[in-house]
């Protein structure tokens, strides 16, 4: 069972604004970079084929910023499971520069669904066991944010 | 004083992501293409030049996903002034479809900074009364989310 | 049948990178959104559903750039059809600020393809005749480049 | 001297559309990313600081593409310098499927500008020894196009 995962990546030109740091709104790309990265771990793909085929839609996404981060800069990004709900799973992700100083910290909160045969719809289902069976939410000490 | 904005937009092609909707990165990209507008349509600028400037970096993002926006869509996105405080302004941003159900609702939370003289960095600052005279929170009935 | 179309864009913070002005993948971007518009303009989408759907992968695309683009700046893009061949269409695109001076200059060549029902993969088949019947290459004396 | 570079990449999300393939603008940021890394790889920065630091705009920019690249795929992205002129470098760029089979073929053509101290403006001007030094045109069998 997993709880915690992470990676280390850099800042491209592309993710950067006039501001000269990246845009505010890439910081949610670097978190479901981690996210998709940690199913991998886990031998398993956020977009699954085949008949009982689940998919993960957003239903909140928030984030907090508190450092910019900077053209060429590597970063951590750390995913905890903060929740395991029935059809729910809220993640918290944070943002470090290597020097240990958070440079923004958010949730993502996606939903198990599954096509509806009779109307066609997504509709939300429990999370499959074979999912479920892998993934716990962190500790709370894991999850309490650090002292700066 | 204003309290409230709303542009019309088309959903791009290069904004669909495999799923075949909107990607949820992008209505951050849409919330801040409205709160630039509600600036414009003030006579200002969210990116000021000359001695006085000041910037409005991101201290917080968030969005609740209720219905996914489709390619060539057209939808509205909705600036309310959610509260401006001495350094901070908070919006509540509403997307609509043209049907009149909401796609989404999120937040962005902006700080007044100026680069401080001495130190060289960003430091947050009062908003200046040039901008602060021309801004103001709506009512609480604007703010209310409308009942489904 | 129509060889010209023209769409006037504003550009938009996210699509500006630390150098001050739009990234340069973002010229292609503003180039598949003249596309599409000039599909629309005709009465057709490029993201077709039903039967006998065809779909238009990239095939090419080229840009010279010739002056930046910037922040809040509104400037036209400009689609002329240059060349319709059995299963290719050639677009020439033209950025322009508004002081008629040329940003860029691009390319877009996209092949009309159609999903084989034996072998599910993609094929280049002949434009259907309800949209080849709606589009003419451009004459001559518009597709040159005007002088500077 | 440098003439060669290569990069191994993971498709995001964020970077597929509708179609179900990644959008024909981000392979001109998988060449950007490549150009970036080679620089880096050689111990300069593409973005300089400093008082003689120059920067290199994009004036030529084009790719073709052969076959999809798809989520979560990963693949090589390898630069060739094609050619080095006074104040223009020329890349070729081609990223490939893991199984050697060529997904797309593109060009970045950049130029050395460093700013006017008397108009303020970009001006170009002749690579400086320091970046020239290290790089050099690939032999002409290695920039020729693989059989397929």
């Amino acid at each position: 069972m997993a709880c915690r995962f992470e990676i280390t990546e850099r800042v491209q030109f592309s993710e950067t604004d006039m501001a000269g740091i990246v845009h505010f709104s890439n910081f949610f790309r670097y978190m479901e970079r981690v996210e998709h990265a940690f199913f991998r771990s886990l031998g398993m793909s956020i977009f699954e084929h085949g008949e009982d085929k689940v998919a993960w839609p957003r239903v909140h996404a928030s984030c907090d910023y508190m450092a910019p981060l900077k053209f060429e800069e590597e970063f951590r990004v750390e995913l905890l499971v903060e929740e395991v709900r029935d059809k729910v799973i809220r993640h918290l992700i944070r943002l470090w520069h290597l020097d240990g100083t958070l440079a923004g910290e958010g949730r993502l909160t996606v939903a198990c669904v599954r096509k509806d045969p009779d109307s066609g719809k997504m509709k939300a289902v429990s999370i499959p066991d074979r999912i479920r069976s892998k993934i716990e939410a962190a500790p709370a000490e894991m999850l309490a944010r650090p002292p700066r």
